[in-house]
């Protein structure tokens, strides 16, 4: 009976093993080849993708092998080979599964012996970057990405190899790789961190397709498999439960893909560890996560150190896209995206894709108004996004209340951006870097990026005295975050308020947006109200980032003609050039944009110690490292406690091509201030001659806010 | 014998009138309304233009009728609502032809009559700008355009009207209106301007349709019917042989609405006079090269005063189109326009139009390197135009060598416009004005149009001594024009030359402008070389007003950091803040910029003398009016004759979405001027290692330039 039992088990084990030892298994499987086969004929979303893989995979077979000796930095020539090697070798493996036209196979095999042949000769790599460094590349982080590729590409070839000639390649190259990563590198791969997600994946990725099992409980659960490091750990600590990666959406985008690439290959070949499961769904919610953290121009909120035309169509989001609508059972939604990014993945998943798209499926991504916490905890603040309207014209804010975002992260806190009618109206700058322009310096991050993009005034936030949150000292910044103070939406407002303390010593900030559309109003307005608490005197400069060009104000502008001067010497005010400096000496004032054919006015609260500055972004700039952006900063100097309550309209609009203007003029008047304590603020405003009365009540979430 | 020929000729005379007095005869003809009824239902983009049509007019139907007595300015309510009546006219007249719904043709019946019974109460227009002014309007033109577009609409419901009704309208309306605008207004129909034109084709089409030969008469022949003025005399004046309209492209659009549609009438009730044959089929050259004065992206090139956003799309250009295309031979490459502007004519020539690119007819708009004269003797100068390569991504070089342009020109001969990639790479700023948005300076050209606009260093082309061609007076500028020495277009290369003797005293400027593509290069090079030829010493300043970002360049930049100074006192450098000013001290300057994710790197001739300025338009303008764009400024101090070389090439790629960057590095080197005389200028120049020697003879038309 025991014996029996014991060779069912053993049995059981050599199927399973059977099962998972099927190649290739991750993303394309041999038990859909043969509709993927049929599917890049079918479907034109898949056809298209095929066709350029394709291409990729002939071109490489037109060239000859290259494996270099590495040498070359980051864009040097050595570098680019190798990772145009990379590049081959999964297009070849790829092409060879759909054609099974031999000739694709062999370039796979013959460039991965090469590699066999000369990677344990090779040093350490002679421009190496940090401890130990990379080998093939200058960063170890290059290496493992090298390696997640090739893997899978290894993967499609498997069966076209004899055993001894995977044998070869995976005692030569494989397990010297894996030696590197987990054992030389160890450090990377056991950090909380996403250089630590691409070394995990990739030596997991390998144990999975090479069978070798401790490869793959090292990557699971860290190098002493105690599960303080490797996948699990990550996943459990660089999340928010809300699937918030903390250094924000530009890097959420990078860190996804070996995160949903290795998370693919477990359900692959233990299915029974429902990784997909894992933390109530948490993939699948940082695939959302990412996507809902776009406008509709499909471009990533900027905030934090980030590119700012880097979208939703880049490669990494086009694997989650497909994995999270094949295997994770996101809604047809996801299917627009798919279709704006033009392109799936040669596998499974982009079958399942592009057929659902050929069949009409596809509905309007849906973005949501929503809280995204941040903080593993989920305590650690978090994005507000307040949306309104159809993705053709779309209204949107976001406030960001995230944690620091560790050493990418931008002291921002309370930091407001605008989004509507497909466009920027208050925006980020992003990072200041030139990404992949070697003459600019080396395509890394430049000087300014700290000097200007991370300091407080570069955002559409308070800045006390002159300076930036923290002092712009990241260590403090990590220390403590904004607190959600309410979020809600509802049919007829949105809205979101959040705190912090601890920016500003003394300085309480509480701040409160809101998207709320009167009756009669064609948009809704931004309606902004930003309280600063102390004890002291102190100057608020509150900058909104504005794109578009000034038509309009209440009060003279009166710019400088002959001369300009940068606003101060530190926390990126030695940045600014002063164009003009002007108080308003009115109850409100009064700016009026022209922004992509529509208007926006701010109508806001003023007194007579209210001033606005124009500034333009760009001295103290010797190498032309800044884009010319352009500011208004409302300015309170020598007041103790002071709300600001900005009001900003959309309205009318030009039509160059025909020649007409309508609605130039904004409906907004008349904000008053009826009273404010420490736990509350009663104003109300006009729009088109009705008055509105807004109570909101920090402390009561119950009745936070009411508007009459 | 003599009576029979009589007779016969009576009963022609009658059989013609009887089929002139059929209506509509416009663009809807009463022969076609049936197949346009039809078209309507059957090809997409009449079926969308009718759609749009029937809007309008359902809208016009659902408000009340409102004829105010004229008050406004324009942009006033009055203004608007008398414009918004015309076009109510037209559209329910078009929808009255296509529905034979009553209730149409009833609406422009009650509002006609309406219009008849106070026209003649109404005083001069209260803010009637020139002498007499407008009635109905506070210009004459205004109202022009109102009967050039009501007449159309009183055609197409002719017959719904019984005869007494016709004559209170004609006699109470028509009549007056005709009274008004050739006599009251005499001056501006017998005016050689577009001005006039729109009065004599209001005058015109409204004598046809109500079949008054005496106004038809004078509108073709002039009030005094001496051919000196009236529509011939305008078609004779105011086109260049080859339909170069001399304010510029900006206005060429804007003029040649009335030219077509009082064309077409004239062809409609008269085609013996073969008016589309009038100059060798000037109307269908006119439409052409307004066409050939767009880019790729669709826009007018926008020199002289010109909207930037002013593109093809635009309401004279559809009816240009379509009518080109039914009645003109244009080719099939019309539709490619047609079919950006997304628009047909409710008409017979829309329905042509729509049923062609329906049946797929659709070519890619054939646009070609040319020579467009200016000056109705065709001697006044002209543009000159070099392209290469498709419409998806063309280089175009746009030389502007014509005539002054009358009062809408600017001071900047010889000025070279550089597109490339579907976008501005070396641009003009056009006008500075804020169209329709009143509260910049009412929508009018505002003072910086003058100050900056107009001057010479707003514009790539040479200042002498920081004065503008001319000394900016218009006057001088309009007693010559610079003078074509050369225009070629081969495979090898595109070449266009011209000269200017006057602009500046005792300096006489060369510029040649050369499209050459080496035989290893994957765009064509700009090679721009620019002669200054003159006795006495002299500061030349030649700038390259750029889109993009400077990425890199020879010399050392060295923007100014805490401090930025206008450039000069007047002729537009009062505008410019200096970024930098800096030696190049090497014996070519290189700088490269970013646009639209594809470098163009300018590589110049130096010597000791050289300098390069950056600048940035925005000083001296306190209400904010200009756009702060940018340029760099090559400049030669002190010396008597001058040869610029300036080769500018396109190179490489980033994509921020995949993260690549190739071919930042330019290939063009070592620029070497071998020899040059007043007749001649020897170069040398190197691109990916090989030599290229180009030798330009400016008096040798028949070797005007050899490149070996």
């Amino acid at each position: 009976m025991q014996r029996i039992s014991f060779i069912g088990l053993l049995i059981a084990a050599l199927l399973q093993t059977a099962q998972a030892q099927q190649h290739p298994s991750i993303l394309l499987t041999r038990q859909n080849i043969e509709s993927v086969r049929n599917g890049v004929t079918k479907f034109p979303l898949l056809q298209q993708s095929w066709k350029d893989v394709k291409k990729d995979a002939d071109k490489a077979l037109k060239g000859t092998i290259d494996v270099p000796i590495p040498h070359d930095a980051g864009g040097g020539v050595t570098h680019e080979q190798h990772k145009k090697n990379y590049q081959n070798v999964l297009a070849c493996g790829i092409a060879w599964q759909i054609t099974k036209d031999e000739k694709y196979a062999r370039f796979v095999k013959d460039i991965l012996f090469q590699y066999a042949a000369v990677y344990n000769t090779w040093p350490r790599h002679p421009k190496g970057k940090g401890d130990p460094g990379g080998k093939m590349f200058w960063q170890n982080l290059n290496d493992c990405v090298w390696q997640v590729y090739v893997i899978q590409g290894y993967d499609c070839i498997y069966d076209y190899l004899k055993p001894e000639e995977r044998k070869k390649i995976e005692d030569n190259l494989f397990e010297p790789i894996v030696k590197e990563f987990a054992e030389i590198n160890g450090e990377i791969f056991n950090k909380i961190h996403n250089h630590g997600t691409w070394s995990v994946a990739a030596v997991g990725m390998t144990g999975y397709v090479c069978g070798r099992k401790d490869w793959v409980d090292i990557a699971l659960h860290g190098s002493k498999k105690d599960d303080k490091t490797g996948f699990l750990a990550q996943l459990n600590e660089l999340f928010s439960p809300d699937g918030y990666y903390t250094e924000g959406p530009y890097y959420q985008r990078y860190a996804i893909l070996p995160f949903i690439l290795f998370a693919k290959t477990i359900q692959q070949y233990q299915p029974e560890l429902k990784i997909y499961d894992y933390r109530n769904g948490l993939l699948k919610k940082s695939v959302n996560t990412a996507l809902q953290c776009t406008y509709t121009n499909k471009a990533f909120f900027p905030v934090n150190d980030a590119m700012k035309d880097k979208t939703y169509e880049t490669e990494e989001l086009v694997y989650a896209v497909d994995i999270a609508y094949s295997d994770m059972q996101s809604g047809d939604d996801l299917l627009d995206v798919a279709q704006q990014q033009q392109k799936v993945v040669i596998s499974d998943a982009g079958l399942k894709v592009a057929k659902a798209v050929a069949e009409g499926k596809t509905k309007p991504f849906a973005y949501q108004p929503m809280w995204i916490s941040d903080g593993a905890d989920g305590k650690g603040g978090g994005l507000g996004i307040l949306r309104s309207g159809s993705n053709d014209d779309q209204a949107c804010v976001l406030m960001k209340a995230a944690s620091q975002g560790m050493g990418h992260g931008h002291f921002d806190r309370l930091n407001i951006l605008y989004y509507d009618n497909n466009t920027e109206v208050f925006s980020d700058y992003g990072a200041v870097r030139f990404l992949n322009i070697e003459t600019k310096n080396g395509g890394n991050y430049t000087k300014e990026n700290s000097t200007w993009g991370k300091q407080t005034v570069a955002h559409n936030t308070i800045t006390v005295d002159k300076q930036s949150q923290y002092q712009a000292n990241e260590k403090k910044g990590e220390k403590t975050s904004p607190q959600l103070l309410f979020f809600n939406a509802t049919p007829q407002y949105q809205v979101v308020s959040a705190k912090e303390d601890h920016a500003f010593d003394g300085v309480q900030l509480i701040r409160t947006a809101i998207l709320f559309k009167p009756e009669d109003a064609p948009m809704p307005l931004l309606i902004d109200v930003f309280k600063a608490n102390s004890e002291a005197p102190h100057q608020y400069d509150l900058p909104f980032w504005y794109q578009g060009h000034l038509t309009d104000s209440n009060f003279p502008v009166n710019a400088k003609k002959d001369q300009l001067l940068p606003a101060g010497d530190n926390y990126g005010y030695q940045h600014m050039w002063v164009n003009s400096d002007a108080k308003v000496n009115a109850a409100n004032g009064v700016i009026t944009v022209i922004n992509n054919k529509r208007f926006y006015t701010t109508t806001f609260l003023a007194d007579t110690g209210t001033s606005v500055c124009f500034v333009t972004c760009g001295a103290n700039d010797p190498e032309f490292n800044l884009r010319n952006e352009k500011g208004f900063i409302i300015s309170e100097k020598g007041t103790a406690k002071h709300t600001f309550i900005n009001i900003t309209e959309p309205h009318g609009k030009t039509n160059p091509i025909a020649e007409y203007t309508t609605g130039f003029k904004p409906l907004v008047k008349d904000i008053h201030l009826i009273s404010e304590g420490n736990d509350n603020t009663m104003f109300e405003f006009t729009y088109n001659k009705k008055t509105y009365h807004i109570t909101l009540t920090y402390t009561n979430k119950q009745s936070f806010i009411t508007i009459k």
